[in-house]
């Protein structure tokens, strides 16, 4: 048992030096995507591992560019966990923020108060450093850690872990834990405690129609557009190929077998889901995302078994030709599509990109360019699981219900955890709230209110839960 | 008469000099879309014709932002030419150049030797300075100019002359002249001589798909990707609503009407297409756009057909979501596209937009958002046109025998002089040649070879064809 009650006053006392160092951190960037800061990132993480008392804490190269930051901290105890980071973050357009991407502005947003606005607020270094800052007052009022540590961060994350598959297999036997814990801040802008048991898989890739492949149209360059009276046009074929893979709607994908390995939902997930639906506020999501209505104008229990049910094929980016301000005229040589699949039980990341190359090519499409990027598969695990019991448990004594989702619609490298060779249970859990991750003005709620926890009752609550999976019997 | 060798011998004395005032203007940007040295250029432009000895040379302001650089020059001749000029350009991304767009280097390209390589070389900045300095040459030797010249040099051509049209309906009585030149550089790369006797005409909008227009999908940004599984794309609706534009190709519109008012070529259209087709060397055109085989795979006279007969929709540009490296997961919010229409004998620009307005209307599409921009009209004269006649007599004295076409597929603004109220005949012509016109590195031939003429040749082509103008009995 800790000493709880002491801890929560140290973490109170000492809340504007942790606040700092949220500040310190996203100031530092880590946009993967674009090597904008990524190893001066990880060097302040490992130093924060020193700080803490980790013996072992080093920057580690993988196959890529971004280092993992790996760390062990020896409590002298029979259990470890394995803590689960990202440390980079997604880009930016400084244009579109209203307060600075990098500068880590204190801003009142209602109704949670002072927010720090920043790149990777809540996505996920606000979280991190908050964890981290939970440790130490631990450690402070004279308490030892209740499970050794160890700290996997990788800078890598944005860029679909496209290195750290290789990583984790290289170096399983270090990485050996009896369990993985992800600090997050889980809860809902009204307050409500949020548990995933799983994650969805992506596949990401890059569809390109040029001329030079097509051996039609500009092979080049752009030509000049009186030309199209006797040139093809790439663009052209390239929005009849996309059009050919969705239905009128673009919700429905019409490419064959898309949907053959797609599992049912099982008892389990609609039980969840009904447990769900009681409590689910459409009008919440709406509002963050500014999103008027959904997919064939679901509701309730119907939306909710339509967004952890479903795979996906979306459109990320498109672009080609003058995309300028004016009217320059041009027949363009190629376009360009960023895609991403999100994967469900029992889909494979293999059987993607293999059903989009057939469909092209039977559409006659044969020389439409697919560029795979490196895929993440999906996660899952039952609710039973003792360390997810305990974590329900934790949020219970702290006063909060968890609401418990069958899987996220986003994609994070677990399954390289919960599947073989280390094959370990995990539970994501933290209060606290955040909101715009990907997107301009993330932030990451500082003071908080009566619902939503601040920076110090994220911190307590990462305190609590140590302390309850500390009493579990394994 | 002119004293032909004399203005010759004078032109090939001072070629340094008139090679130096084309690098001079090419370094003046003139960048109408981006609003980059337009008026810096006016004002160059301006010097230009008082240094010509014009007792008029004003800069004269439009509607927009783009001033017309307005000369009078009075030889007390009979007849009066209204010649026109442009003296924008087209934008241009400095990291595709070879050699610099602003620079104007002179630079060793086979078969033509020296070239002078920059944005605007060609189209239309180079012809224009030789023009000047054919008719400085004829000064200098003591000949007086056998017309009144009015010089009318819009900086707007490049953004479709919006502001253009109410200068010239303004300023009519102004800008009314015996007949319209504009000096070109009209070769082949094989030296052919080419004559164009009207323009297609254009239809420029930019179509945009956005969820807050729609009442669907994200309405403000974009939203994380993961999201796709319950809020509907504004991205796939757009390649949607596209795909029902044109046929699986790409090159026939299916929009309903879109060519009823397309008039079927004439007895007088063929006659010169069957001319053209016996000197057409489709291998030159292949080489110069990069591209592999034109659409149809058509050759010949099929192709020129195809080309001088049709109107097109074409793709400019398109882009939304995310477009930078990496994967950034992202449900885009918007996705434009940029487009055009060259318009052929009897399409009016009035008839394009409602049509486009009324398909999407009826495939449901009432929410994609339509911006048209200002349009040109087409233009066409006879073959039969005296002054039409005269500059082809000019080139034969010169040793070339003529290419004429029907109409360019190009679009200028000279639908505005060639129907009311100015209604005059007009003839483009001059030796001379370059490429690349609104792509990377764009020229204009500077030294020449046998076949092609250099800056000397083209100034002098200019000086001939004056003199066999002034010799027509209007």
């Amino acid at each position: 048992m800790l000493k709880i009650d002491e801890i929560n006053k140290y973490i109170d006392d000492h809340i504007d030096e942790h606040i700092r160092r949220v500040q310190e951190f996203l100031r530092q960037p880590s946009v993967s995507a674009e090597n904008y800061g990524v190893r001066e990132c990880a060097e302040l993480l490992r130093s924060y591992y020193e700080k803490l008392g980790c013996k072992v804490a080093d920057v580690m190269e993988t196959g890529g560019p971004h280092p993992v930051v790996y760390a062990e901290y020896d409590a002298g105890a029979e259990k470890t966990l394995l803590i689960y980071f990202m440390y980079d973050t997604q880009p930016f357009n400084k244009e579109e923020w209203t307060s600075p991407p990098l500068e880590a502005r204190l801003v009142d947003i209602e109704p949670f108060g002072k927010c720090v606005v920043a790149r990777g607020a809540i996505n996920s270094k606000g979280p991190l450093v908050a964890f981290l800052n939970a440790l130490e007052s631990i450690r402070a009022v004279g308490d030892q850690l209740p499970f050794n540590l160890k700290f996997l961060s990788q800078g890598d994350e944005e860029l679909a872990s496209r290195y750290f598959a290789d990583f984790v297999w290289k170096h399983k036997d270090m990485l050996k834990a009896d369990a993985l814990f992800s600090p997050e801040a889980y809860q809902g802008q009204d307050g409500k405690v949020t548990m995933e048991l799983g994650y969805k898989g992506i596949v990401y890739f890059e569809l390109e129609c040029n001329g030079k492949a097509w051996g039609r149209g500009p092979t080049e360059f752009g030509i000049h557009s009186s030309a199209k009276s006797w040139v093809d046009s790439p663009a052209w074929r390239m929005i009849q190929a996309l059009a050919t893979m969705t239905s009128k709607d673009g919700n429905k994908v019409l490419i064959d077998g898309w949907y053959d390995n797609v599992k049912p939902l099982t008892d389990e997930d609609l039980q969840l889901i009904d447990k769900l639906t009681e409590t689910f506020d459409e009008e919440e999501i709406k509002e963050e995302d500014k999103v008027e209505r959904f997919l064939g104008d679901l509701h309730g229990k119907d939306l909710l078994v339509q967004y952890y049910g479903s795979t996906t094929l979306n459109i990320d980016g498109i672009w080609g030709g003058y995309t300028g301000p004016g009217t320059l005229t041009l027949l363009p040589h190629k376009v360009t599509a960023k895609m991403d699949v999100r994967l469900v039980p029992n889909q494979t990341s293999e059987e993607i990109i293999p059903k989009v190359r057939k469909h092209l090519d039977e559409q006659g499409y044969t020389d439409i360019i697919i560029r795979p990027l490196d895929p993440y598969e999906w996660s899952r695990e039952s609710v039973n699981e003792p360390i997810v019991q305990a974590t329900i448990q934790a949020y219970r004594k702290m006063g909060y219900e968890p609401e418990i989702s069958p899987i996220s619609g986003g994609s994070v490298p677990f399954y390289l955890f919960t599947s073989k060779p280390l094959k370990m249970p995990f539970t994501c859990a933290g209060l606290g709230y955040g909101a715009r991750a990907h997107a301009p003005n993330e932030y990451f709620v500082i003071e908080g209110n009566e619902k939503v926890a601040g920076l110090a009752g994220c911190e307590k609550s990462y305190v609590a839960i140590f302390d309850e999976l500390a009493q579990l019997k394994w």
